[in-house]
C-alpha cells in the first residue's frame, strides 16, 4: 500500500482557477472520488456523502476548488459528527463548527468527515499509516493526517490537546500546524480539555497552512478563551533556531536524532544561526501537568456518558475519567495555576534570554509504532501545548523502517504566522520531496 | 466610643494646598497622631511607627499631604507586613506592593499598617466598631474600614475576596469600592484566593475613591489576571437602576429593607428609573462557588504552613484548608470554568437585556453584628466577586442599633468609573451627612 492521488495543493488549485484551466467542482469532484476509492485500503473517513458534496462556485473566493476533510469531533451541518463513539452514533449537529464556517465561507467544499480515535483520546479508530498499513497514522486526528498525506485533500482540521496534530502529521510524513492558544476559535469542536484544546490544520505545504490560518484565525464570543501570553513583542527575521540537548519528551530515536542533526547543519550552512540549548527545567514538568490537566476536564465532559453507559465507552476513556476524577482540587488548581506564569516566563526565556526565532525539537520519539493499537507518545508535543505556543511539523525523510520522520518548530505565542514563515525556509531544506519522488519512482 | 477625629478628605486637602492654606506633612502628622491617640480604644492600627512618616514635600503631587493606611496583607517595605498571624510576626517584606508603590509615587503617605482577620479569612482582629465598641466593623479589612470611618484617615487600602471591602465599609458607615477583577494590580498582596481577590478602597466620600481609583488602576506582568470580561460595551447616564425583589446573599434584614426602599424611592425622585429586576437564576449559586473556589486556593497558599505548624494558624483557618483539600478536581474545575462564561452572561443581562447602569442591592443582611467573634455574611457581596464586577458601598442611614446600613452599587465589568460616578449622584441623596451630624449633635 502506498499514497493513492496526488491532490493539487492549495496554491496549485488557486494557480489554476486563476489561469481558467480548471473549475473548483473539477477538484471536489477528485477529491470525493479518491476519498470513496481509498477506503478499502486507508480507512481515512468515518463519514463520505453518497455523492460528491455541493461545491460553492465562485472560483474567486480564496478557498474555491479546495475539498476539505474534518476530523469527526468537529461539528458539521450536513453530516454526522460521533466523535468516534458508539454512544454518539447517528449525531447530526445543528449547525457548523465555527472554523467549519469559516473554511466553508471562504469557498472551502468539505467532502467527508474524518477518523478521530474516540472522543479525541487515545481509543485508535481504523486508519491506517499511508506509507505503510501495518503501521499507526498516529492520533487522534488520524483520518485527517492520512487524507492529507494520500494525497486525497489538500487541507483537513484536526484538534490537539496533547499532540493530536504535531504527532500524526510527523507519523504521516506531512505539514501540521497547531496556532496559538486561543487563535482558532473551538465553538462546535467537542471540548476534550479547555485548557489544552486546539484547533489545527493539515497540509502537504507549509505556504497553504500560512495562506489558510489567515482565513480562519479567530476569537468567538461563544469560546472565550485567549492566548497566556497578552502581550506580543517579538519579531522572527534573522533565523536563530534552537536545538534541544534534552527533548522535552524524553528519549528519542537514534534515526530522529540524526535526521534532525541533519537538518540542522543545513538549515545552518544556509545561514540559520543554530544554538544548542537547554529547555527552562520546568518545562520537562508540562506533559505531566498536561495530562492531570486532561484528566479532570475530560472527566467533566464525559463523566456522566461514563457513569450511564460505561458499556459504551472504551476501557481507555473510563480510565482516563476515573483518573480525573480521582485527583484533588487542590493539585487542578494548582497546575491551572501556573499554566499562564509558566506560558509567560517561557516566553519570555525564548524570545528575550535566548532571542530565538523557533525551537528544533523532535515531535515524537521517530518513526510510528507499528500496528494500530498505539497512536504514539504524545510527550513530544504536550508541553507547547500546555504553553499555548504554535508549533508545525515539517517532514524531513524516511526512517530505517520507510515511515517518515518529522522535525516539530516550536515559536512564541502570537506569533503563529512568523514561525510559518521560518518553516516554510525550513521546508525547502528538508529534502523530503526529493524522498517522495525517490520513493514513487 | 465614637469618632474621635474629622480627617479633610482627599479633596478638602487638595484644596487647601492648593490655596497654600496648609502643607502635606501637617495633615500627616494629625493623621498620625490621631492613630496613635485611637489605639487604646478602636485597635484599627496593627502597626504604627513611633514618629510620624515622613512626608512626600512636593504640595502639587496628586495624593500630597493624603495619609494612607494599609491593610497588613499589603506590602510595604519600611513596615512589617504580618497578615495577624502568629507565624508571620515580624516578617518584614522586601518591597512594597505594587498599589502602595503607585500611591507613593503618587505623593500619599503610608501612616501605618491595619488590622486584618486572619489570612484576610475569618479569625478576627481586635477592632471594634467605631459608632459602637460593643459592634464587629466588619472583616476581613476590619482597621482600614474603621480607621476611615473614625476620621483618622481619608484612604485606607483594603482586600476583597468575597466581601471584605463593601460589607466592613457599610457596617462602619464609609464608602468602599471594589473595581473590576484585574483593575489593580495585586503583586505584593497576600493572595486568599487568586481567582476572587481584589485590592479594593475606602474613603469617606465616593469622589475621593474615584479620583484614587485613577491614580492606582493598572496591570503588572506580575499580576496577570485580567477581568473575565474583554469587551466594553456599556456606557452609563441615564441612571436607570435595578431594584431586587430577592437579594443574592438571602434574605436581610427590615430595616435594611426598608432604608434601600427610601433611598430608592428618594432617587426616582430625583429622576433615576428605579426597575424591579430579578436576578438571573445562576447568581444565586455563586456563593457557593466563591466559597469552594476559595478554598481550595487557600489551600495551596496556606496548605503547607498548616500542616508544619498548626498550632499557629486559626481554627477557622485550619477549616477552610481541610475544606480546600476535600475537593476534588473536578468539583473547582467545573466552577472555575463557569466563572467567566457566567461573568459574560451577566454583563449581556445587565447591560443588554436590563439596560441597567447599576443594581441597587444589600451590602450585607443589615447593621453589622454584636461582639467581635463574627464579621458577618459575605453572601451579599460574594456574587460581584466571583463575576469580577465593580461595587461600591454608599452609606445610608442609622439602623434601630444606631448602627450605620449601606447600598451596594453594582455595575457592568469594566465600568468602574461610570459606577462611581452614579454612586457620587446617589450619595448626595441618601441623607447620610445630616444623620452624622445629628448624631454628633
Amino acid at each position: 500500500m502506498t499514497l493513492f492521488n496526488q491532490a493539487p495543493t492549495i496554491g496549485e488549485i488557486r494557480a489554476a482557477l486563476a489561469a481558467g484551466d480548471a473549475t473548483p467542482a473539477q477538484y471536489v469532484s477528485d477529491a470525493y472520488e479518491a476519498a470513496r476509492h481509498s477506503q478499502a485500503t486507508l480507512h481515512a473517513f468515518c463519514y463520505l456523502p453518497d455523492t460528491p458534496p455541493d461545491t460553492f462556485v465562485d472560483a474567486t473566493a480564496p478557498l474555491a476548488g479546495v475539498p476539505v476533510a474534518v476530523k469527526d469531533v468537529i461539528d458539521t451541518a450536513d453530516m454526522p459528527t460521533e466523535f468516534n463513539s458508539a454512544a454518539y452514533k447517528g449525531r447530526r449537529p445543528e449547525r457548523d463548527a465555527w472554523v467549519v464556517a469559516r473554511l466553508r465561507a471562504a469557498g472551502a467544499t468539505v467532502i467527508g468527515k474524518t477518523v478521530t480515535t474516540e472522543f479525541a483520546w487515545r481509543h485508535p479508530g481504523p486508519t491506517v499509516n499511508p506509507w505503510n498499513g501495518a503501521f499507526t497514522p498516529g492520533g487522534s486526528s488520524s483520518g485527517s493526517a492520512a487524507a492529507v498525506a494520500a494525497g486525497i485533500v489538500p487541507l483537513a482540521l484536526g484538534t490537539q490537546t496533547q499532540g493530536s496534530v504535531i504527532r500524526p502529521a510527523a507519523y504521516c510524513g506531512i505539514v501540521g500546524f497547531k496556532p496559538t492558544y486561543g487563535t482558532i476559535a473551538r465553538t462546535g469542536v467537542l471540548p476534550l480539555a479547555w485548557s489544552l484544546d486546539h484547533v489545527g490544520l493539515f497540509a502537504r505545504r507549509v505556504a497553504d497552512v500560512a495562506y489558510v490560518l489567515k482565513l480562519v484565525a479567530g476569537v468567538d464570543v461563544a469560546d472565550p478563551h485567549a492566548s497566556h501570553v497578552a502581550a506580543v513583542a517579538h519579531s522572527a527575521g534573522k533565523r536563530r533556531i534552537g536545538v534541544l540537548s534534552k527533548q522535552a519528551g524524553g528519549a528519542i530515536e537514534p534515526a530522529q536524532q540524526a535526521a534532525l542533526d541533519v537538518l540542522a547543519a543545513q538549515l545552518a550552512r544556509d545561514g540559520a544561526e543554530i544554538v544548542a540549548v537547554d529547555l527552562p527545567e520546568e518545562v520537562f514538568a508540562t506533559p505531566a501537568y498536561a495530562l492531570q490537566l486532561m484528566a479532570v476536564e475530560a472527566a467533566i465532559t464525559h463523566g456522566e456518558l461514563v457513569e450511564r453507559t460505561p458499556e459504551l465507552v472504551s476501557p481507555a476513556m473510563r480510565g482516563l475519567v476515573d483518573e480525573g476524577r480521582k485527583l484533588p482540587a487542590t493539585t487542578y488548581a494548582r497546575i491551572k495555576a501556573a499554566q499562564m506564569p509558566m506560558a509567560q516566563r517561557f516566553h519570555a526565556w525564548l524570545t528575550q534570554t535566548m532571542t530565538l526565532d523557533a525551537l528544533l525539537v523532535a515531535p515524537a520519539t521517530g518513526e510510528p509504532p507499528r500496528g494500530l493499537d498505539y497512536t504514539g507518545d504524545a510527550s513530544f508535543c504536550a508541553p507547547w501545548t500546555f504553553l499555548g505556543v504554535p508549533a508545525v511539523t515539517v517532514p524531513m525523510r524516511f526512517g530505517p523502517s520507510g515511515l517518515p520522520l518529522g522535525a516539530q518548530l516550536v515559536g512564541a505565542a502570537q506569533n503563529g504566522a512568523g514561525l510559518l514563515a521560518l518553516a516554510e525556509w525550513v521546508e525547502a531544506r528538508t529534502g523530503w520531496e526529493d524522498a517522495v519522488t525517490q520513493r514513487r519512482a
